[in-house]
């Protein structure tokens, strides 16, 4: 269809992050392009995910997402684990967990139960998966925060895997393009994760033009807030050569998501997200409930530095799960992950392979009209 | 080209929002659709701007746009006029301008100079502004916040022109259908001026599903951040029947802006907007500016309602503009005006003419493109 479709070997230019294999492997099969958000996994994980898909995606092309996040912030830097880095965390902030917790029925806990073990999203971990990928036969490697590491761009070099790396304004863009990034994802303040400030429609056209000026000769995708083919097309028209996604995966029955949270997706408005750094530390969209409110009230405790935010919320929304999966409403109330404002056009669950089909029939649609629209003018 | 240009008249669905009648005729001769904004004027001035378009238009279709608050602050409902408005201010305010306006080496007035002559936006100067719009062939009247008044409705549908109204959320549009508007006109939180939280891209289909499911056939227009006509092409293919602009109209010769704003707006990036309650007392995107941190800080002295917050702001922008044009560089600082962050789209000032024939060769170019990559798949 275009050149990122040759660089990558996607048949349809759809993008699709997933943390789940099965998304992954459905959407290459189909036609568009499946790319594994790693960030979660231990090194030895990720070999056992990237096997499984191997063995399942007959031969489509598909990707790989790891997080080396580029500026780590000077109270974390110096320590060398996650160990040292959570006996940083102020006691109270325990308290502060339980208190919101408790208010929605879910019982205190004596221990802070951090994440000591997990790695998590370090620059250590996220080099370690990189080298995992990179044993396996992808056709892209994403960055997801900042600067891709010039290690990340020397070995898709060598190894003809193409680059790519997500920004959120014009500037970063010629930043990536200059350390030697293949693709660019330019991400509008409407996706779901960490986003920045500028809608996707002004983003596309903007960075698009930037690196055209700057003599950069990458293509561009676009990504926040594509639900549907048609949606697609229209970045397309404005300049994009295809759709990166993440939320409307979460809402097909292969992903990683619980029922109550697909469940909230179906029944979601456009805006009952937050952009909060209430999950990670960084400010990422994801549907609001309580939890938000509470960290990012004036009178809240303030939040953490990345990596600790995470390691005090990941055990609690894991909780959180779990007693709304036990039958807790008020847990249920406090259901929420990472989505963005493209949730409310998300009517059902759908198969990750009808997505994709759904995709590619509202694409033709959309041209269509605007083909007729141009005849009778 | 579709059912809004049979509606309106319009030849291509290029609506451009403008308080300069300059603007709305050239746009209207060039074969897109302008509309007066008339929430500046006295009813003798609009009938005055209404006279000369008349003249000037050589019988293209135009329209008007006003305001008619539907909600209006219980502070404020009880009073008959904005004199008795304006001394519920607290003096502090003037302070807190002055000392603001004194930082940029602009000197301090003695009297706040609040706008107690000019009616400013309240219900009783929309709805006069209305029957001076009725009383001129126009083709459209736009009501710019909150639910189209029923006098507006009714005069519309007996002399048949249609009523748009615009909307920031998908049950906004809902209401405006059950009211009687013809034309939706869906703003994302791009956009300059007043505007909500949800993104263009995301509204659209948002909007376009929810008026079909509820049974209500009525056109939408995408408005908020679009600068070209493949972002034109764009919404259209996601479920718009055109486009409503209003900043890209900022940066023409023939509009109100001073030359100081113009020449900041070529400098902008799409980051430098901020929605902020500091001018109108509601949400409006604007270039950010010291003013807008001034009153936006958390010790800051909070804003005032609508219109109240105006009849403070205005004079201080009158201000700064007259300050910032007899060379003061401190005063140059504080210009700004409502503007989206299409703004870092904004390269150079080209003539109202132009900007559409841009438009319309860009909105062939983008469905070209997309036809093209089609063809290949």
């Amino acid at each position: 269809m275009n050149r990122v479709c040759e660089m990558t070997g996607a048949e349809f230019p759809l993008f699709a992050f997933s943390h789940c294999r099965d998304v992954v492997a459905a959407v290459s099969k189909a036609g568009g392009f499946g790319v594994l958000g790693a960030t979660r996994f231990s090194p030895d994980q990720l070999e056992e995910e990237l096997a499984w898909i191997d063995a399942h995606v007959d031969g489509a092309p598909y990707g790989v997402d790891v997080l080396v996040p580029e500026v780590v912030d000077p109270r974390v830097r110096e320590l060398a684990d996650n160990k040292s880095r959570a006996a940083m965390i102020d006691p109270s902030y325990q308290g502060f967990v339980n208190s919101v917790l408790g208010e929605y029925g879910i019982a205190p806990e004596a221990d802070l139960p951090i994440l000591r073990e997990r790695m998590g999203i370090t620059p250590e971990n996220g080099l370690a998966l990189m080298e995992v990928a990179f044993r396996h036969p992808i056709r892209l490697i994403a960055n997801a925060l900042g600067i891709a590491p010039p290690a990340m761009i020397e070995e898709g070099k060598q190894r003809g895997v193409p680059v790519s790396a997500l920004v959120g304004a014009k500037e970063h863009a010629i930043r990536q393009a200059e350390a030697g990034v293949d693709i660019i994802v330019a991400q509008g303040t409407e996706a779901g994760g960490h986003c920045g400030e500028v809608s996707t429609l002004v983003l596309i056209p903007e960075v698009v033009r930037e690196l055209a000026r700057a003599g950069h000769d990458i293509p561009v995708l676009a990504a926040g807030g594509i639900m549907t083919g048609g949606q697609m097309a229209g970045m397309m028209a404005a300049g994009a050569q295809g759709a990166w996604t993440g939320s409307i995966w979460l809402a097909t029955p292969e992903a990683e998501t619980s029922d109550a949270f697909r469940e909230k997706m179906v029944a979601a408005r456009s805006r009952d997200t937050v952009r909060s750094r209430s999950r990670t530390g960084k400010p990422a969209r994801q549907l609001g409930t309580p939890w938000h409110a509470a960290w990012d009230a004036p009178e809240g405790p303030g939040t953490l530095p990345m990596p600790l935010m995470g390691m005090v919320s990941e055990p609690a929304f894991a909780r959180i799960e779990r007693e709304a999966a036990a039958g807790n409403a008020g847990a249920r109330e406090l259901v929420s992950y990472f989505v963005g404002q493209g949730v409310g056009l998300v009517e059902q669950v759908r198969s990750s392979r009808q997505v994709v089909q759904d995709f590619r029939e509202e694409f033709i649609d959309a041209v269509s009209g605007l083909m007729a629209a141009m005849d009778t003018q």
